[in-house]
């Protein structure tokens, strides 16, 4: 740390704007701590998770990965998605990448495998949507990427309101597409989960299709690969984890089917809830920051007791 | 996804304030590559890392875990962990706790250790410190948390100019010290880093102290603890960590210190490097951010060959 006898001195980074000044966190003391604006829900606060939006996938070693799907934001892949989950594309597949503070990808990565029937193989590239259609609740605060984020029927969003697109946000647990280099997009045959901090630059540059929402240790407490961008190496001993099936819960028998609901985020509760991330308080926290980005809300999900 | 007959409805949170509409992502085509504007910087873009200022912490299955130290920001917690690692105290200590997305953490726990002489035991609040002397680069892009953001000698950070204080910015390999309920600030002697997203409502709630800078995946990739909190738990199998010794990089033998240089960043080659990071192109990007929040920066460091 070098000291300057000039206290204080600010230069303006000559290549970026000068940040903004206007805005200024007003913490709240006393907020309700996020735990208890759960313990205290309503049922209503909370929408059922549709089986044919969950992606259960078994790993080899007996743990299991669950993803909720994302049709609202990338139909097509999402619909090749459940293709391939129903020809069991992914049965004896492999997570084959883990980098760090990026990504852990698994599918088949370069093995010939047939591509199963109805599959599109060349998608559009669904990195955004129209936001006609969506009722998106604002976040509040400022956000380092895009002019609005917030929250629509459980998801963290992105949106221009000058283009009128909108966009689910790279957040940890964000499950996106792998793909080659444009054109193409990616089937969603192969699948990355972030396991680091929201790599949001990849925001609309790659579909992404859901998020993780149960097992997220289990790709991200993987040992990283040694290889180029987490690439595991055979001829370093770096062992792909096999994974043993993954199915759509809708294709489980019913008794067997995992059951999941998410905090709706068109309420006063979760209005509460993310006033609550804003402003930690509680026996441990002193100062509440008075802010929260879009991917450390961390929007509610539990296991559904009833069907 | 609820369809909507009021397309692109926006309502405002109750309790959040408005989303500041007035900043816009410019985004810039063809900006050089971050890993670009590191291969083609100068010898004088970098600064070394003293080596008291350098803690090499060495697990006993052979793994090394770098931490750049930051006393500028906590004098007297820093001198602290000086002493610890000059006593001792992490040699035969564990990490004994790892919390998804959150923090792994180390140190002697709740054993019955002897605290070394002259280790200050209620060390002061060093959560935040007065502006004044610190030569700050403004980020130039909104942040979440706080009023500005930016980087000084190469570390991310926020100020608040309307009370002159700043304080290191939570990010993916922050490292802060444990501590228990205030007045307790912790001493030094337990540790955790940031092994998720940036959890940011962290900061000004606790010392921060440094970085880890190199073997970050010997902390991340660890098991989960399946206790409260991500506590390793006995009775469940789950086994600490063992760290065979700390010790400082001035405190070994010169032939086997460690040397590295972190980006200086008031410099126009960090400058560029920032707009690259904001605006990621070559060939796998389609669309550049044109924002990127001061835990996404990545200040770059690298081994040093110098002496």
């Amino acid at each position: 740390m070098r000291a300057t006898i000039v206290a204080a001195t600010i230069f303006l980074a000559s290549a970026a704007a000068a940040q903004p000044g206007a805005w200024r966190p007003m913490p709240i003391q006393g907020a309700t701590e996020p735990a208890d604006v759960i313990a205290h829900s309503a049922a209503s606060d909370w929408r059922p998770i549709a089986p044919e939006n969950l992606l259960v996938m078994d790993l080899a070693d007996g743990g299991r990965v669950i993803i909720e799907l994302a049709p609202a934001f990338a139909p097509i892949h999402v619909a090749n998605m459940r293709r391939f989950a129903r020809a069991g594309w992914w049965n004896n597949a492999t997570i084959y990448r883990v980098q760090d503070n990026y990504v852990a990808q698994w599918g088949n990565g370069d093995a010939a495998v047939a591509m199963p029937e109805g599959v599109v193989a060349q998608p559009p590239a669904e990195y955004e949507r129209p936001i006609a259609g969506l009722t998106a609740r604002p976040l509040g605060f400022p956000d380092s990427y895009a002019p609005m984020v917030g929250h629509v029927d459980g998801w963290p969003i992105a949106w221009d309101p000058g283009r009128h697109m909108a966009w689910l946000t790279h957040c940890y647990a964000s499950v996106g597409v792998g793909r080659d280099l444009a054109p193409s997009t990616g089937t969603g045959g192969e699948l990355y989960a972030v396991i680091g901090h929201a790599p949001r630059h990849l925001d609309r540059n790659i579909a992404t299709v859901g998020r993780v929402i149960e097992g997220m240790a289990l790709l991200s407490a993987r040992p990283r690969g040694t290889g180029q961008l987490g690439f595991y190496q055979a001829d370093h001993g770096e062992v792909p984890i096999p994974i043993r099936a993954a199915r759509l819960a809708a294709d489980m028998p019913e008794a067997e089917r995992p059951r999941f609901e998410v905090m709706r985020t068109d309420t006063a509760t979760f209005s509460t809830f993310v006033r609550g991330r804003a402003n930690r308080g509680g026996t441990f926290f002193q100062v509440p920051a008075g802010g929260v980005d879009i991917c450390n809300v961390n929007v509610p999900v539990r296991r559904r007791t009833a069907p």
